[in-house]
């Protein structure tokens, strides 16, 4: 195997940023752009639980990336740079090390976050990426989970459900078998890849800046995600399920086995945006949406009625519950 | 076990800088100094790698920090904030984690580094913690590992080989039976503490700033690091191995067993500051050092030789070779 630094002279170092110094320091230094504030957001994912050991390292690299970026663009910032803290098993072979760096390094010039820095390791586990996205925000801009208001149109971007019913399909279990079956190969295929390539919202970051109250990424399943957003704003809403966008992928499996919904709304990795829009500007987050050519639904409305947070009603407004209100890896 | 969110607010919220917004949002934001770079580091740490699962986890919290502190202090900047990805073993209990919490807040305290995000993941495999730290340094002024000049007196921090013998220590094989048994309690206990809690010199960043042409920590053995920086500046040096700095219990150590020498030299964890200064800076930087209560040490000079990168002479002049030039986690 080779030695640390040789590895990252070898795969690292052709897609670093400038900042980075050839990852030839200990450090990076970036200057922000003047009156910006640095947004800071760290995520990791470990083999076995956010991913599967035998995920093409090209995907396991993007999605490492992809999960941080999601961040960024939910707190409306441009992206700066990031640093990567890469736990590798004894025995990571050439051909995978070559395929992690060049995913990465392609969804780092496609998203404009170049590699700065990182440290990489020896572990006796599983493969464990740590990846520090960095941005920046106009001074006391970030676009906070905390805050929505109540009147606030609450919106959801892209479609919900995708990745989790793409888990499924991934892991090809065999209470599955009906469905699975049954699904085209072409909706499969749209699956399997929105959770193996979740595609972060960074078109739509410079819209929620402009207009959006509070906002996070979806990436613990919508019911949670949502619940958590009202709780720390202090507010409720009610969500019409039938508003919730799917995918005709998702709901051809959902046709297939209705109780694939619950799955689509709990069970994680959509990396879409949620967020908050005052009235007045609505209409403004709309057209910066449709701009970035990102859609986006409106699922519901905040209220001032804090205690009860997300009510979710059917289509005949009978509130629906759920076993499990989010997924958690944890 | 405690969920994810109620793992955070438990144990991390309380000790979480103002920045944080307590480490209820999926990001930090921070305002660097206006006229500054922010300087960005990243190191992870893993359970049976670089430190024994054992260790008490008041002290692998501070390790964890202490390392990236150290990568602040050699380039010089102030300290900002971190975030910390941590991957816990299931069956990680509350007392553990109560340690890890209380270790980690009051080294956050001490060196005005505040907890600022993270994210806590569960894992398969060893304990992984990866730390990002951010700092900052007037505009364009990071002290690079590459900016040793021809001429530039070479200083070493602190003493050095104390962790990699406090290692040897800590895992108390036969084959180091003789020495161990020997040595005095107190010279024992003096050199696992350094294993276990390096010093990171923060203290030294501002004469850094001011006088340091190049500059890194010495985290995989003075031998090696100081190769790795004279040949990333192109130079050379002789450096007389009877000028390193050493402690008294360090020496001991070595009076028993010559052949520790090179262990001191090579082992690694040393965590002191390696650093270039112009003839010019010599006395502004030892003043500067004296003044923060750190001592530094003369061990040679740079030169234009970079072919031969480090060349070191025992007592009577003869150039010694080492077996393995430096301690490879890798």
């Amino acid at each position: 195997m080779l030695s640390e630094d040789d590895l990252i002279a070898k795969y690292f170092a052709p897609i670093a940023g400038p900042a980075g110094l050839g990852l030839r320091d200990d450090a990076a230094a970036f200057t922000p752009a003047p009156g910006h504030d640095v947004v800071v957001t760290t995520d990791a994912i470990v083999a076995g639980v956010h991913f599967l050991a035998d995920d093409v390292s090209d995907d396991i690299a993007r999605k490492a990336l992809r999960v941080n970026l999601s961040d960024l663009a939910a707190k409306g910032a441009a992206p700066l740079g990031f640093v990567l803290a890469l736990a590798l098993p004894a025995g990571t072979n050439a051909e995978w090390l070559a395929g992690f760096a060049a995913g990465l390094g392609e969804d780092a010039a496609h998203f404009g976050l170049p590699l700065i820095g990182g440290d990489t390791v020896k572990t006796p586990g599983p493969l464990t990426i740590s990846v520090t996205a960095l941005g920046q925000v106009p001074q006391g801009r970030m676009v906070r989970r905390t805050g929505a208001e109540p009147g606030d149109i609450l919106y959801v971007s892209g479609t919900i459900g995708d990745a989790a019913l793409g888990l499924r399909l991934r892991l090809g279990e065999k209470r599955d078998a009906f469905w699975q079956g049954r699904l085209a190969p072409a909706a499969r295929d749209f699956l399997v890849a929105r959770f193996l390539r979740p595609q972060p919202r960074m078109a739509l970051a410079a819209s929620l800046l402009e207009n959006a109250h509070g906002a996070m990424d979806v990436s613990d399943g919508l019911v949670g995600d949502l619940t958590k957003m009202l709780k720390v704003s202090g507010l409720g809403a009610n969500v019409r399920l039938d508003q919730i966008p799917l995918s005709s992928s998702a709901r051809a499996a959902i046709a297939l086995v209705p109780e694939l919904f619950e799955t689509a709304l709990t069970g994680g990795d959509d990396y879409e945006i949620l967020c908050s829009v005052a009235p007045a500007r609505v209409s403004a987050f709309e057209a910066g949406a449709a701009a970035a050519n990102v859609a986006v639904t409106r699922i519901g409305v905040a209220d001032s009625s804090g205690g009860r947070a997300a009510v979710f009603l059917d289509a005949s407004g009978k509130p629906r519950h759920f076993v499990q209100d989010s997924y958690s890896h944890f």
